[in-house]
């Protein structure tokens, strides 16, 4: 197990890796040399300095990159929050295992390999609003499982995940992390009604009545407002900083795994690129929060890491650009300066 | 020759395929079977059914994507309007030969081949504050010459452009073509300062003014305040049109050599995707009034097709989804709708 405890989970979380520095400075300088006017190639310049920093070399490259989905099931769907059955989570782990998913497609368009990770998707967590989602050996069994996915031989992860109804516990995840009320984090998530959103704001309001006299550390809020699957997004996104993997987040659900965290510690998404802003209004604010400026704004709200795996097409190009570009110098335009 | 006389051109102009409507609609079906809540990929599958209608097929591919860079030099480049001396198309031509630019990595990320048209890049076009920028014969070889770069074996063309002082130009033809006087159309281009940007204003108002009186015809807009390359871009987007081949389009000039075309006939921009929005900003204002909405905002302004390119990864996505996702059906997860 990476994280023993919660303790220990704590530790970790309390005690970042920062960006190499030194291999950052040397990627700045790498694009200020290369064939184009300063500043021409815009925010693909800052995505390789990004990377570069992360990876820990002047010239990142995506060689070993990995969309991890990870799929959980709800107790609070008895509630009637979500569009679709909670059979549906099943029949979607199903069709990622098959190649027939929207992710399969968009991960191999990007070059990435594709794992996928149920967590006990025929056992859904406890109803949030009556009692924490998981025991405190379910929910660290979850955040290794996360950690676990995130290998050390990966250069790049997209993050991704399935589960009828987080969309709900993933509003419940932000107002308890970052404050606001339900329905500021409430939306129609795959297209649930608007009497359907009224029952979501009930479930969430509840939940935060019912668990808030408990601790409000990351680790408390992952287990009694989150689920198996945003645990594991929260586990992979924390291993990946031990390793100085770059990860790139998908929607809301995804980024909602960070706001416990980063409620304790505002560097974790540090090593995070906001990859893309979803349709689920929810987004858009929590990615204000984290300070994180979304790459695309394609109106995606699919999950499952779609948004992200686009995205990790352009990180493919900026990287292209600045591994591949020659340098004023070696293209013999130096006298243009 | 595609174009054999102004005339020819203008008739080209006028008549303007449609897109095959019965692709369009088997393409929209074929989104509502796939495994995803409807809508969920966003712009993605506006992308896959657009170039379904172009292509004419439902399941549209980039099999044969090509991005074309058409190059050329300017008279008015005496005027001190570019932060880089003229010399510099020569030595970019050179480099997009080598390898070594922007768009080659670009291009090679997206899997696109790249042809490179400089057009008498020793032969700038005349001062057009004095003159007509080009004859009848030069502007309607450079028609050609961009009408003759799209091969009808093409499923995709990415365009781009190079050439110093061609957002002087740009800044004239949408101005002549559209309205607005000359400040809303001149920007920074490749970097210059607030003078060199008082600079390129004095000189379209002259433009503007010299030519005021001439006819206002695509071709005569292009032929006196365009450039070989901005003419090029306008006859590889016509021809591509007749051969219903989609088009994605680059930056602001890229877009300021449809102005003219618009003017005359709005129904030009129909098979274009609007690639990025560039920090040149006359190119948000063009785009808005082609009523285009850009994919991709990523603070890029170089030119040479780049932005295009990125996107072209995007669209690549968008068809790997449209193509390779199963129905629910075929998942056998009907009942879950």
């Amino acid at each position: 197990m990476t994280f023993a405890s919660p303790v220990a989970f704590a530790s970790a979380l309390a005690d970042l890796k920062a960006p190499d520095c030194a291999a950052r400075s040397a990627a700045l300088s790498r694009q200020r040399r290369l064939t184009k006017p300063a500043g021409s190639l815009g925010r693909l310049e800052d995505i390789a300095v990004f990377f570069a920093g992360w990876q820990g070399r002047e010239q990142p490259r995506i060689q070993q990159g990995r969309t991890i989905v990870f799929a959980g099931n709800h107790g609070i769907t008895v509630h009637g929050v979500s569009a679709f059955p909670a059979s549906v989570t099943a029949g979607m782990v199903a069709n990622f295992r098959a190649g027939g998913a929207a992710i399969n497609a968009l991960s191999g368009a990007a070059g990435l390999d594709l794992a996928v990770v149920p967590l006990e998707i025929e056992r859904p967590t406890a109803d949030f609003t009556q009692s924490p989602a998981m025991t405190e050996d379910e929910c660290l069994a979850a955040l290794n499982a996360g950690a676990a996915a995130v290998g050390s031989d990966l250069d790049t992860i997209v993050l991704g995940e399935m589960g009828i109804g987080n969309s709900t516990a993933a509003a419940a995840l932000c107002a308890r992390s970052l404050g606001g009320d339900a329905a500021s984090w409430v939306g129609p998530g795959t297209g649930i009604d608007s009497a359907g959103i009224d029952r979501k704001v009930a479930v969430v309001d509840r939940a935060l009545a019912h668990h808030d006299g408990a601790p409000r550390s990351a680790f408390e809020t992952l287990r009694r407002v989150g689920g198996r699957e945003t645990a594991a997004l929260a586990g992979a996104i924390l291993r990946a900083r031990q390793l100085g993997i770059p990860v790139l987040l998908d929607g809301f659900i995804c980024c909602s795994a960070i706001a416990p965290l980063f409620a304790d510690n505002p560097a974790i998404v540090d090593h995070c690129l906001a990859g893309h802003c979803s349709a689920e209004p929810g987004h858009e604010r929590l990615l204000g929060q984290f300070g994180l400026d979304p790459l695309l704004r394609l109106d995606m709200r699919l999950g499952e890491g779609s948004g992200a795996a686009v995205v990790a097409g352009v990180v493919r190009a900026a990287l292209a650009t600045h591994n591949e570009m020659a340098t004023f110098n070696e293209a013999g335009i130096a006298d243009a300066l």
